[in-house]
């Protein structure tokens, strides 16, 4: 047998487009229940959450669970969309919260729901957002779903303030950085797609490679998205950098800088994030110590390890669309950083 | 039959100890599974949640389902102690995001979570409890109680949210003010009553005239609450008043007060609530207005009326030591007052 080279797939930048076609009438039933269940007579509540729905982002954790349930075999019904809703309304909640304790002032480039509402009604709001996903999934009914999700948020909450701790803290470990990114972002990811495997009923192998998938996709978007926050390519199309460093967040590229540098680079980190003594050009001084050290770089082939886990789970599923657009899914997460 | 005057209970002040004697060693448990699962590798999570513990309470919510589950006859095991530490997980959550919006310093006389710990903590460990809340709920599996507590969580956050929008608010209406203190605080002690009866697989009519129960004292405890803000015996006791006032909170004393006033006493509250205008003595004043309008005598009026109600909805039960500890309960919340 000949190797068959797709020729396609070499020239072209991986997108989402095939995933975002895949589950595209799925998504629309997942935003009108977005809306349906955000309502309440409390109309603060649907405004704010509004906003962050209307900020959009790309839904990725929702569609997550709905292509694992396709690829699964699930057709015959509508469980999927009430429970990707359930994954989105965890991580809205989470993200609310997630500005206050950064004191964000801007999420994607527009005002955050704290800086546009204050911060009362955005701690209230995921309060609310968080125990609706609870009863979203009490509605649905299945016990190993409200587990499966229940344990996600404490782990995810857990995350938080491991991450909290770890700020400004230039000693930690890469080891106890990836239980932060694990904790943060990569569990929501393993129980979204985890979920799809569910309700489609699959033996507990596939529950276990989608939570493997999931867990892994997760943590490559996360150090992906270390990697911008420094990133020169980004600065140079007006996107926002920095924000990690302004905030002394210990990420994997500050990890890798701050153990390969020497006695004086160490003392810059430490007095940039460890104490927050920032001045001018500190942020393209971080950069080039970055690219000196080859930090950025290699944290992106940490990230590969990881995309490379992730695909190799997948393998017990048959060849299908679905599988090959989280293959694509993977490439694109990587091919962010450039 | 001759009418059998309590000859006892109409010379003693009304007290909780029938109610904590016959829960005591349930209660010890609850204390115990609280330490047990407010654990996690993230030390300052059991610190801060420990924190929070210790200070203490009277663990009201988690006795009501103990007591609840006794009544209904509940005896073979320990689901009521699970469940009950449920409903104290959900409350201490709310408590500590409670303190984040309003800036408290002190709780209960102590320094308040946010105040020792930090904002950022506060939300993120307030987020864990109630993410372990449910993972214990599903350990225990019932999806009504599930039902009950998601559906109470969300109703909590609609009322904090309602009570944000009212704060400064003097045109407040009772109505309006009622539908914050079911939310925020009485739907939490008729879902903890309610569950005892589930626990115990009771018919509905129990479980509604134990959710009747449960609403109606959380009406009454809040009232008084809300009375003793602004008790002239309370600052002699050398215990805090005038938080309330201080925060602008809208409850019903000022309610009350401001709707009896003249123009000028309008504008009193008006400058001091509305505006936040404060100057020494206002709090004096305040409760001279009070006093003119009979606002906290008529509050604690309202109180003994949803009392009456508490009372009326145990009919349907037996007789028996459980059943005349909730009737006690009914007298001290009011009781508190004096």
């Amino acid at each position: 047998m000949g190797v068959v080279v797709n020729l396609d797939s070499e020239r072209k930048r991986p997108t989402l487009d095939a995933l975002t076609e895949l589950v595209s009438t799925d998504l629309q039933a997942v935003n009108r229940l977005i809306v349906r269940k955000m309502d309440s007579p409390v109309i603060l509540i649907p405004q704010l959450a509004g906003h962050i729905v209307a900020a959009g982002g790309k839904r990725l954790r929702p569609m997550l669970t709905l292509a694992a349930a396709r690829m699964c075999g699930y057709c015959e019904g509508q469980r999927h969309v009430a429970l990707a809703t359930c994954v989105e309304f965890i991580h809205t909640a989470t993200l609310l919260h997630d500005d206050v304790v950064d004191e964000s002032n801007l999420r994607r480039g527009l005002a955050s729901a704290n800086t546009l509402f204050g911060n009362k009604p955005s701690v209230l709001v995921g309060d609310f957002l968080f125990s609706r996903s609870f009863e979203l999934m009490v509605e649905d009914g299945s016990l190993d779903v409200l587990r499966i999700l229940s344990h996600a948020s404490a782990v995810i909450a857990e995350g938080e303030v491991l991450q909290l701790i770890t700020t400004n803290d230039t000693e930690t470990s890469e080891t106890a950085y990836l239980d932060v990114v694990k904790g943060k972002t990569a569990q929501l990811f393993a129980a979204a797609c985890r979920v799809g495997a569910v309700v489609a009923d699959r033996p507990m192998v596939e529950e276990e490679a989608l939570e493997t998938y999931g867990m892994n996709i997760g943590i490559v978007y996360q150090l992906v998205d270390d990697v911008l926050d420094y990133s020169a390519t980004q600065a140079k199309l007006g996107k926002t950098v920095g924000d990690d460093f302004r905030e002394g967040k210990i990420t994997l590229p500050v990890i890798l800088a701050f153990r390969r540098g020497d006695e004086r680079e160490r003392a810059f980190w430490r007095r940039t994030l460890g104490n927050l003594e920032q001045r001018d050009n500190d942020l393209e001084q971080a950069i080039e110590l970055m690219t000196r050290h080859q930090a950025l770089e290699d944290t992106l082939e940490r990230a590969r390890h990881y995309g490379a886990i992730a695909r190799d789970s997948l393998g017990i599923f048959e060849d299908c669309p679905v599988k090959r657009s989280f293959h694509d899914l993977i490439d694109f997460c990587i091919e962010r950083a450039h």
